[in-house]
Formats: C-alpha cells, sequence, structure tokens
C-alpha cells in the first residue's frame, strides 16, 4: 500500500490527504437541515449529516489528491451512528479510488493492540469465517507503550501490506511535554551517548521497526510530525530516511508551505501534508467566500489546487 | 463518580475491576452456538456471542465489585457491530449499579480530544438537543500528546462529575521502552534537579491535573499503573497521593496479591485492581475447572471471591 501511496501522489502531483474531520459546525446548512428532517436532531441525524457533506466533499476533490484521512473521534463522538459514518466514509473513497488513513491514535498493550490491528487493517476469526471490521489502508498508531503496542500492527500490516504511521512529534503546543523531554544518553563501553529529546528515539524505534516491512523505496512504516515543528522535522527526515512522514497541522494550525519543505527527501518524495479544516471548511474561510454555504465542496477543491501549488512552490524554492 | 467508586469499595470490600474484556476464545462453545445459529459466523453472530457472555458474568458477579472495565478494543475488533456490544455491555453494567471504566486509551490534538471526551464521558450538541454517546463513568488515558490532550477530558469530568485514569506505567513488558526513559533533570536557579524517569513526571502532572478536580478524599483525576512494577508503584503511590490508581496485570500478566500493597494508601483505598482473563475466563483455569463450560459465570463468581481474598490477605499482612 505504501508503493500504491507513492505512485499516486506522483500521480496527482499533490502529497495531500484531506483531513476528513467534521465538526457539525462545518456541515452547511442545508446540508443539516435535510438530515435533521429525515433523522432528527439525533446521534442519527448528525451521522447522516456528516456522513452527506463527507461524499460531497469526496466527490470534488478525489481526482486530485491520493488520500484522506478520517479522523475517528469526529465520529466516535457520535457513538455508534458516527461509526457507521465512519465505515460508509472509509468505504465510499475506496471506492473513489483514494487511500484512507484512518487516524484512530490507537496503541495498547499487546493483545490489545493486536484487537485494534485486526479490526481496523486485518481480519478477525468468527468461527470458520475471516471477516473484516473497517479495513483502513494505513491506520495511526501511539507508541507509548512501547514495542508491544506497536509490532501487532506490524505483523498485520505484513500480512496485509497495509501500513501505520507512528506518532513521533504531534503538531499540537503542548507536544513537547513528553514528547521534547531529553533524555539521558545511555552509557555504552565507558562512552556516554548524548542527550537527546525523546522523539529522536522514537524516530531510530520507527526506523528500525521500518526496516522490517519495507515497500519498494519506502517502508510500510511511516510516521507522524507535526507541520508545526520544521525544525525537528528536518532532523527527523535524517533519522528516519525510509519513513514516510504524515504531516499534520498545516494552516488552521499553523503551519506554512515553507515550513514543509524540510519534511521531503531530494526526490520529492517522502512526505505527505494534511489539511483538514483548510480544506473541508474552506467555504467558511474569507478566501472561498465567493462560492457560498451551497458551493461549500467547489471550495473545498479550490483550496486543495491552492494547497498543491503552495506545496509545489516551496519546495521549487529549495532549489 | 470518585467518590461512588470510594463508597462502592467500602461496601463491597472488594478493590477490585472485572475486565469485560472477551476474545472469542473465552467464550464457551454454546454461547457462540447460540448467537452462530441467530446470525450467523458473521461480526453480528461474534458481537452477539461477546454480549450474551458478558450479560452471564455480570449477573454473576455484580453483588460483589464496584466496577466494570471493558476494553474497547475487545469489541472494536468485530467494527461496528462490537461497538453496539460495547454500548449494550457498559448500559447493562450501570442498570446493574455497576460504575463503568471503558478502558479507551485515546489521547490526542486538543480538538479532537474534546469529541473523544464528550463522546465517552459527555454530551454533544446536535442541532437543539444534548446527546449521549458512550455514556461511561470514567475512561482511560493516554498523556503523549501532553496537556493538550488530555485537559479536555478534566474539562468534561468537572462538568459531569466523571473521572479519568491516565497512563502513567502500564503494565506490559515493553513499557519501560518510553516510561522508563530517564529524563534530564532541570536546571533551575542554578540548582540541578535530578534525572528521573519519565513515569514519575507524568505523574506528578497527574497529581497537578487532579487538583483541579477533587471528589471528597480522591480526585476525579486517577492514574494506570500495572502490577507488574509494584516498585514503580511504591514511588507514585507517593507522587499521586490523591490519584486512585487503576492497576492492571494482576493474574494472567504476572501480579500478585504481595505486589499490590505499595498501590494502595494507608487507609486501605486508593488502588483498584483489574483482572480480565483471571475473572472471564476462570471456567479454563484448572483450579476451577469443576464448574464446566455450562456454569462459566459461576467459575468468574468463584475468582472474584478468591481475588478479594488474596488482595485483603496481602494488605492485612503488611501490617
Amino acid at each position: 500500500m505504501i508503493n500504491e501511496l507513492v505512485e499516486k501522489i506522483k500521480r496527482t502531483g499533490a502529497p495531500i490527504v484531506v483531513g476528513l474531520d467534521p465538526t457539525l459546525k462545518f456541515v452547511p446548512e442545508h446540508i443539516r437541515q435535510k438530515a435533521f428532517t429525515e433523522y432528527g436532531e439525533t446521534m442519527k441525524g448528525a451521522a447522516e449529516a456528516v456522513w452527506l457533506y463527507n461524499k460531497a466533499i469526496v466527490d470534488a476533490v478525489h481526482d486530485l489528491i491520493p488520500a484522506v484521512k478520517p479522523q475517528i473521534a469526529m465520529y466516535e463522538q457520535f457513538g455508534v451512528e458516527g461509526l457507521i459514518a465512519f465505515q460508509r466514509t472509509v468505504e465510499y473513497c475506496k471506492e473513489k479510488g483514494l487511500i484512507v488513513i484512518g487516524d484512530i491514535k490507537r496503541g495498547d498493550i499487546g493483545s490489545t493492540s493486536e484487537a485494534y490491528a485486526v479490526g481496523h487493517l486485518g481480519q478477525v476469526q468468527v468461527g470458520s469465517s475471516l471477516c473484516r471490521g473497517f479495513d483502513e489502508d494505513f491506520v495511526t498508531v501511539n507508541p507509548y507503550l512501547g514495542s508491544d503496542g506497536v509490532k501487532p500492527f506490524i505483523k498485520v500490516c505484513q500480512e496485509e501490506k497495509k501500513g501505520i504511521f507512528v506518532l513521533v512529534k504531534t503538531s499540537n503546543p503542548s507536544s513537547g511535554e513528553i514528547q521534547d523531554r531529553l533524555v539521558k544518553g545511555a552509557s555504552k563501553d565507558g562512552q556516554e551517548s548524548a542527550d537527546r529529546p525523546l522523539y529522536e528515539i522514537v524516530g531510530e524505534q520507527v526506523a528500525a521497526w521500518g526496516e522490517e516491512c519495507m515497500g519498494n523505496s519506502y517502508s510500510y512504516v511511516g510516521a507522524v510530525v507535526g507541520a508545526t515543528y520544521p525544525e525537528q522535522g528536518k532532523i527527523l527526515r535524517k533519522i528516519m530516511p525510509k519513513a514516510y512522514i504524515l504531516v499534520p497541522g498545516y494552516g488552521a494550525q499553523g503551519g506554512r508551505g515553507a515550513d514543509l519543505v524540510h519534511f521531503f527527501n531530494e526526490d520529492g518524495l517522502g512526505a505527505i501534508v494534511n489539511s483538514s479544516r483548510g480544506i473541508i471548511a474552506a467555504w467558511q474561510q474569507e478566501r472561498y467566500a465567493g462560492y457560498g454555504a451551497e458551493n461549500f465542496a467547489d471550495a473545498s477543491r479550490a483550496a486543495v489546487i491552492d494547497m498543491r501549488e503552495d506545496i509545489a512552490q516551496a519546495l521549487a524554492a529549495r532549489g
């Protein structure tokens, strides 16, 4: 699946993933009304609104981009009905030829991570049948519990030729509280190694895990590094040369095109940049206000084209 | 809700939480057959099997214990159908007067953690209605993204009088890879502080967060510390005196009664010990084999009584 992702990025010229992270505030009034008229102001109504909204955006942008990244929390907030909308979204995006990155940030002790891995990427045994659950192509994984919590995902990736992105340095303001802690260097053969931030150590683990499941030029094991931390991105790019970096935090969270260049390798590959609000709620921005609420999906399309251009210019400018 | 938890622990004399973490291997043949006959060897069949199994165990043990802890991954592996079984389990346990700790280990950037918090503990706005999603009483939270990812849960806890358990030192073998890293001491006023393991720093954060939402004697903000690490438990008990400690890893993972005493305060409170397999799959152990598969729920009841006794003896022995 990493090979397919690379191919699609080359074909579209867009190292872009659209974050399908709907909140009801982003959904135009006419869509909400349609859903609420049918199902009431209920979880089912909310889930229907989110689904209609997603579908329109996917229809408008699917030919421009390689992948989407639905954030499962935005569906899980609406309970089981929301998760049905998540599943419909995953299925629909795959039908449209998009690669689906489930932003689930799961991670647990070994036997439990195994359940998440089969439920999201693999197959689960039910009697003599094998059944598929959410069936994304990639998922994000939280490494706080160590290798035990990550390896079950890697095992399923090897079987299914799917992939993961491990959280290394997240885009949020407080990510440094744990991830930037200076970790004491190990003493080895009488030699003290230097103190280093925790994210570098996690980055090294990602590189090591990635060796176990390589695609053609990149590994099935990628990393999440926030656009809001370009300096750290530069270092991590070198530590994990074969890892695709999923870069959140562009746009609404403050990351700019010029910040992104450090996340890419010399070959112009190696990173895929997420934008959520900046694309799906483009119609609410002054820049795209001319489209109006009725044409919200066209505003999203325009925002994707602008983002593609912003990244291309930044990459061209690094020379 | 922390006050209720303390009250129920006092009333039952059982600082025990039963981990409702069903895998189909644990479910006796006659239950599986019943479910598969009705719904086939499908996700729905699996979910029904898990639900019937849970219900029988809850019916057998609910008067002995204060709380249950369903591990959502074990349901999520069966997709949407599994999550329906999760929701039924949460609702049924609450009807039976049990406190429900959703073992969800969620944690994300602020706006996303907010969605998890309202979806699992609070209410979500849909038009002019407020709707409840999974509606557990407590959830477990992963702190890897820092305060941003934890505070939205605390806000909902304050509104709803509910609680969280933050992962501080998990029970699994590789938990030390990140959590035990020696973090360089800060230099403050020319004074170097000592290097300390990361879990101590997270423990201090838990204590600080906990100050913001205190119950009568304990905080709504608790911690997860594995029974498999009693020495660390002893230190963390002191760092977080007002935090209830949820202690996984007893029984099947290797933690013994004698290891548990360090997690409790002098008042005999402050910790609640989880057992999953050891209780719900007791019928598969030699010790309880006499019950037979038909009476699996009675075997679970016997295992709860034995566990209560094991902990009581260990606490009495510390003198």
